[in-house]
């Protein structure tokens, strides 16, 4: 009651309860059989055990859907209690999402319909969960840097509502780009196959497979009653229709961010352009692990970078402008590649100097990438900084203008760039 | 100069240079050769072209030891100015680090001879660096992370000392106890081998080898002239000897500071102890990615722990508390865990709930690990925070308390468990 309040929600709000007169300052009924309106929605925070008879009650006030919050069902072998809620809302079609979940958050409709404290960051990323403590991570995470989502929903034992259905909404939602879904098993992997192998045309979808091996699967089984099946089956599955596989949860949340702040990127040519050999190496790397694709550089693009950087730099791919280098070069150089339509992607790898120092760098880099835009020009740009702890401060206000930017770590911001292009290639972008 | 004086170095320092008469307050010479006293270590900070010259005088003056700072050699195609300095050094018995590095720290003498500025998170981490880039991104995380160091060490161009000379000193040397090694290429496989393998049966030996695949070798070959070679005969070579290989610079570090504060296991028994069901399902996932063994519950240990937990816990391994219960359920089963033998590491999922907010965890833990402590009991610790953004906060206090906590990722605090155990294993201490 107090989240869906401090939410924001605007609709009306009923409580229930069998004795209470008011809660919150809000008019209390014993029964949503006795509220005289219409009602959308019906959020279940009661025990497991009397989760049937209210069930009944919903389906007798005829409202539509039920978030069933409450554990206690099949995830601890109660699968008798779970089928009858099932049958319950199948005689009354009532659409349910649950048992044993967080709840859901729209932030659209500032409806926060879960245990979890309301917030603000609006935007584009929709993210399920099979877990309530996912569910938070992804909470706290999206808050801390600021990510914005159009929705967190968890989904528990699915008795109902599940990853297809969620798929099949968020494919026509206004405010959904990007799909981020934890899942313990799939109830239905030919539905979810067919619906995601659509939706993945338009919009990218993250998925992070948990109870992936044998004591991952066991786990699962006594935590939402998953049958985490087979795991070669689920790879070939969601590799086949376009989804974006993830194996850690830091992952989910760092790709869907990059997927929503990332432009798509025109084509496969990637130059990375560093202030350090040995992060040029590192980066080098990096991308044949995420399959990404060096540029082979044309003769006038090398003499033209030529022009800026000192004799012993590296003017190929990586383009190496040396550590000793004042904000000028970083800034001509980012600006030729910006400017050169036969570079499709940008890796910069920055190496901390007390000449141009992390927030010159940012700052440069940031002018010089929404002057870019100004003039039309949108190509994915990914930062690794390394160095004292100031690059810290200049992550900050490189993310904080779109950019997206990582310090101490040569491989996430590659990963992300990774995570782009095989989207890319799959919705036929590129 | 400056680094070397607010470094706190409290030997004597001898500025040479050809006309000043005084740098930063202190005498000023021509050459080495005009200096009185006897000097220990030369650290070069002029061009490339004039090091011959000036590296004869250091001979002359029997100094045994040159820090080669200044790039433009094998790096950039001079092989023959290079291989000029080496002869002189060979000549006049002086051993040489270099060239084309950052230089070199060695906190407990506080002598900083680095382009990096000074800092003092002294520990027993010594870190080196075929890179300085990469050297910067040591500083920078270690300070950040409060991470302490006794040294980092640039090797650029390995003329002469390299990665065997470096791990034969930290052997021997008391101040260090982890040993992080990030390379380009190895010139002599054989000796590293041969040293690598003794040195891992007392110290950890972490390694980040840069120029895995086939663009990242390119990339370091105009880098440091590093011929990168073929990389499954690096990770054989890495394998035998008990080197932890890394793939990311982020492991490199993370896993270089979980070697220092983890205690060393004393058995294979892990047990992951968790607020959030799905929490422990990747939780579980990341053990049997990082070869980690879950400890088969004895019956009497179940049943100690169903005491605690509520009746659709679970009690198996995981230990699910599940996300409802207040202080003292965490503390008494977090209690258990530390007081039984039986159990040799700990993996704790936390899931932030209003009950038990993530502070009022992190203390509890802090709390319950030091009196462990107190009473002589030592065994692995790491932790999982999942939460709204209070957890950053939680996994600071932890992290201050010297028990591995991180927030958002299942994987990172299993991965560098992982980590420990690979290396006790070779050790022989399990």
């Amino acid at each position: 009651m107090q989240n869906l309040i401090s939410g924001g929600y605007t609709g009306t709000i009923y409580p229930i309860h069998p004795h209470a007169k008011e809660i919150l300052g809000k008019n209390c009924y014993k029964s949503v059989l006795e509220v005289p309106e219409k009602i959308d929605i019906a959020i279940f925070c009661i025990p497991a055990s009397i989760v049937p008879r209210i069930l009944e009650e919903v389906g007798h006030k005829q409202i539509p859907g039920a978030i069933l919050i409450p554990s206690g069902f099949a995830e601890i072998g109660e699968v008798g209690l779970q089928q009858e809620v099932v049958r319950i809302a199948h005689n009354y079609k009532i659409r349910i999402m649950g048992p044993n979940i967080f709840g859901f958050y729209y932030t659209p409709k500032n409806l926060c319909a879960t245990f979890c404290t309301p917030y603000n960051e609006k935007g584009g990323i929709a993210l399920s969960s099979q877990s309530g403590g996912v569910g938070m991570a992804i909470i706290g995470f999206t808050r801390s840097t600021k990510t914005g989502v159009s929705a967190i929903v968890g989904l528990g034992n699915k008795s109902d509502i599940d990853e297809d259905d969620l798929l099949t909404f968020f494919e026509q939602d206004k405010n959904t780009q990007v799909i981020a879904m934890h899942m313990e098993d799939l109830k239905d992997g030919r539905s979810f196959a067919e619906v995601a192998q659509r939706v993945s045309k338009h919009k990218p979808i993250v998925v992070l497979k948990a109870g992936r091996t044998n004591l991952g699967a066991k786990a699962a089984k006594s935590h939402t009653g998953a049958l985490a099946g087979n795991d070669q089956i689920y790879d070939a599955i969601l590799q086949q229709c376009g989804v974006i596989r993830v194996l850690s949860l830091n992952n989910l949340l760092e790709f869907s961010r990059g997927l929503q702040i990332l432009p798509t990127p025109k084509g496969e040519n990637i130059l990375i352009l560093t202030g350090a050999g040995g992060s040029g190496v590192l980066l080098s790397d990096a991308c044949v692990d995420n399959g990404l694709h060096l540029m082979n550089m044309p003769e006038d693009l090398n003499k033209a970078f030529k022009k800026y950087i000192p004799q012993f730099g590296a003017s190929g791919n990586p383009v190496d402008i040396t550590g000793g280098e004042p904000p000028t070069t970083y800034r001509n150089t980012i600006e030729l590649a910006m400017n050169d339509n036969r570079i499709h992607s940008l890796i910069l790898g920055y190496w901390h100097t007390i000449i141009t120092p992390p927030m010159v760098f940012a700052t440069l880099l940031s002018e010089t990438i929404e002057e870019a835009r100004k003039q039309g020009i949108y190509k994915p740009v990914v930062v690794s900084l390394v160095g004292d702890i100031e690059v810290e401060d200049a992550s900050r206000h490189l993310m904080e203008h779109n950019i997206l930017a990582y310090p101490y770590s040569a491989e996430k911001p590659v990963a992300v760039l990774g995570a782009k292009y095989q989207w890319s290639r799959f919705a036929g972008l590129i």
